[in-house]
């Protein structure tokens, strides 16, 4: 687990440079193409190139269960995360869709699912049989945590083995908005009502009883906050561990990465807890229908790109913003300039 | 010009409960796709059939001068407008490029620019030799309008005959956002000073001479408001005027239309006022920079998709949005039910 405190490399000033002085010469206004400019020029940053490329993305999605789940946290009964891998892998759901459109490689990882499940196409790296009841223990083990941790790292270490210009984290894992939601209140001390959600679609009395059980998990484990990876481990889960060693790994292999709603911002937030640096790394795709996200994006310095009420998870969110990335890539490396297209600059 | 009054058609009721029944079968929390499903079911009654889809895009881009340029409006030089024409046709223009990207055909009108133009691809469809000054006269005479609301609307009828799936108007107009403003001030009632932006990139005092033209065109023809067509002929454009044309002769025949910005926005609002029915086909692609346009946007009911600080035109922002549309599309057609999938539906 040495990687875990690699440093995050820096973005590329000089290709910041150039890239920002493409832009001014494009035939538009300056700044007309609003976050479209931004996004291409921090692109270039990261991909130490002054005209940045999105063509192959890599989506893995990593699949868990929640010990908390018997609480009676979730509107979805728990055999569900174990039936949407099974979708996840046969192409109906809409992480699948979506990774089709894109042409993006779409892998699934079960990092501890509580069935165990078997197919040709599905990466098992578990942790466990799903992780323990974090309103009366530690969600997971040390052991199990680093684990989960490595399946990200590996997921992320493949996606650049295999050239990916773009790294997206997905999870599935019912129960996991209450994981997630006590990661946020332990690490920005945020109240909890205010950030509990309706989750997969809780009515009034699910959600009262919601901020119950995280109330019970923020205190019987609050001495190991604000301890970003013991924070982790007590009221995480698998894959959003998974995604925070996925992310760090893929800032350390110099790869973007776009970030999916309120599972994967609580991940990013840990990761980022872990290495401030790993934040330039991090491209907010949405804001998320869950309550509370907006309280976690705030601690991001650039906001999300979209906001379309989604609150499904799967990397979904993130996949929908691809096409954004890759025509500000176009714009800023196909356009032509003022010069070029003999057309007049502004007026003196 | 009958066809101005031909009434447009009601979504299809039938395809809309089809569609919204589908959706709820999907794989997902149900409402958990936001917009997008929103989207899929508003196109799935706009193209009479359960499953839309948004294949085949036609984007035309109106161009045309104003004479309202001489007051000294812009912070670009009127010459730009057939340079930049120019720049859409060679494929060096922002949405020559998008056009590319995302395989739509583009063609480009002049319905008015002030050099006459000669290209193999250019559609001469000439209003005149741009407008004349507004703040001093009428932009266009009658016979002059009728003539760029009909370019507009055989735009439209090409992309009919092309089986087009969803029509876009782009426009290119040196010192149409003071046409718009005015348009919208004369429209809306609203305060000058609050609705008039930078445009292309006016200073302070370059806003501020802005604002005391449009007070001077609101002046000249403010007898003439609010009638919708007498409002559009003196204060407006020939490109807005085309653009007005053409999405009624879009809604007429059945084509969902995807409206861009500031500009394309005024058209959208002169159209609904002749004809409140065609709301329903107007899909709004994003939320313009151009101070102004939220008030624009207010007037509509489902509130645009994107807002990514871009105010560009030419139809930029709504090709943008396009790879939105298809993904909720994708979605909607290509995802797996509950049934199909044997996923486990919400807890009783």
């Amino acid at each position: 687990m040495e990687w875990l405190d690699t440093p995050c490399p820096s973005p590329d000033a000089g290709a910041i440079i150039a890239a920002r002085l493409r832009q001014s010469q494009l035939t538009k206004p300056p700044g007309a193409l609003g976050d479209l400019e931004t996004l291409a020029i921090r692109l270039a940053g990261l991909q130490r190139r002054e005209r940045p490329a999105i063509d192959k993305v890599q989506i893995s999605v990593f699949a868990a269960d929640h010990g908390v789940a018997e609480e009676g946290v979730s509107a979805f009964p728990q055999a569900v995360t174990a039936q949407m891998v099974q979708n996840f892998l046969t192409g109906g759901a809409a992480i699948s869709v979506l990774a089709g459109e894109l042409d993006a490689t779409l892998e699934v990882v079960d990092v501890g699912v509580k069935t165990t499940l078997s197919h040709p196409q599905l990466i098992s790296q578990r942790a466990g049989d799903g992780t323990a009841n974090s309103a009366l223990e530690a969600a997971m083990g040390h052991a199990q945590m680093h684990l989960a941790l490595q399946a990200g790292a590996d997921a992320a270490a493949r996606a650049r083995s295999a050239s990916a210009d773009l790294f997206i984290g997905g999870e599935m894992g019912i129960a996991n908005t209450t994981a997630a939601t006590a990661l946020y209140c332990a690490l920005l001390d945020t109240p909890i009502d205010e950030i509990t959600g309706a989750g997969t679609g809780l009515d009034g009395a699910g959600m009262a009883h919601k901020v119950t059980v995280i109330r019970r998990i923020l205190n019987q484990h609050r001495h190991h906050f604000p301890d970003p990876l013991e924070t982790l481990r007590c009221v995480g889960g698998f894959e959003i561990a998974a995604l925070t060693g996925a992310y760090l790994r893929a800032a350390q292999l110099g790869m973007p990465v776009l970030v999916d709603g309120f599972i994967s911002t609580a991940a990013a937030l840990v990761a980022v807890r872990l290495q401030p640096a790993l934040a330039d790394w991090l491209l907010l795709s949405h804001l998320s229908a869950e309550q509370g996200h907006s309280f976690a994006v705030a601690e991001f310095k650039h906001p999300p790109l979209l906001d379309l009420g989604m609150r499904l998870g799967e990397g979904s969110g993130a996949a929908v913003a691809v096409p954004l990335l890759r025509l500000a890539c176009a714009l800023h490396n196909n356009m032509a300039t003022f010069a070029e297209a003999a057309v007049a600059g502004k007026l003196p």
